[in-house]
């Protein structure tokens, strides 16, 4: 399969964003480790919000971390403004079961009730196992169950796809 | 405005059902106190399933628990089957701010890590506060903030569907 240009598919899910909020001084922006927080970061430096950019991690979260066990050590949470009563908009590189959106939902309300939390995706690869949507998404692509995005970043701070493919699944 | 018939948006949204899960044998279908359990105690009569029908009250599980208080006492909750590793079908009546979803969808995961969710409303009137979404839909029909759907049933066990609205806000 020809894989997607993760730059073109960065302009499209920026030009959504800018023209849904059009106002971003209230807008509490969070990036979700580690491929949701480099787009967070750059939305958040391209489309000039005024709160700091928040940043949390899924991975002790999941409802299958048994299973799943740790890859990488998780990274802290950062969560520079206050929660409780904002609009939040969510951002992560790949939607897929939507585990790791409820997860992520749930540690948020940790930190307070929020109005309201839309979600943003580079990549929809389908495959839902809760009934999770995104509002924002760069493009939909379907996946086989065996294959995963990787999102990576070049030298010059532009992202990079790569496509994993696991044998014998 | 002119309400949907429920009868209608019931019938289009058993035939979407039908013709997604062909096999229904191992499927568990849970209706959401009120009028998602009398959605699916009737799709469950009507399309033959093989488990018992399980049902849940949301009340006591929203976030917004301590601003709404109990308008009416929760019903028991009642899961005749096993939740864990199976796929789930949840019935509600009208999706909105998907607060009362993810509440139900926490309150599922206390009985097991089901395979799958997926959410199943008579009428979706958007609004949505969270990053949730419906599978199978019996229409999209948006209302204003102060304005809500009320489910009935007459003495047949028909649906009958009803328009709120608040005054002053």
């Amino acid at each position: 399969m020809k894989l997607p240009d993760p730059e073109s598919l960065y302009a499209r899910l920026k030009e959504q964003i800018e023209h849904a909020f059009p106002n971003r001084s209230e807008l509490g922006l969070i990036g979700v480790h580690s491929g949701g927080a480099w787009i967070a970061e750059r939305l958040h430096h391209d489309l000039g919000f005024t709160l700091p950019c928040g940043f949390l991690d899924s991975a002790l979260y999941r409802d299958d971390f048994s299973e799943r066990g740790m890859k990488t050590a998780p990274k802290p949470a950062d969560m520079p403004f206050d929660v409780a009563g904002r609009q939040i908009l969510l951002v992560d590189d790949v939607l897929y079961t939507g585990r790791t959106v409820r997860a992520i939902v749930n540690h948020l309300f940790d930190y307070g009730r929020p109005a309201k939390i839309e979600l943003a995706v580079l990549l929809d690869r389908g495959g839902r196992e809760l009934p999770i949507d995104a509002q924002y998404v760069g493009k939909h692509e379907p996946l086989k169950p065996n294959q995963s995005f990787v999102l990576t970043r070049d030298e010059q701070g532009a992202f990079r796809l790569g496509l994993e493919e696991k044998q014998g699944e």
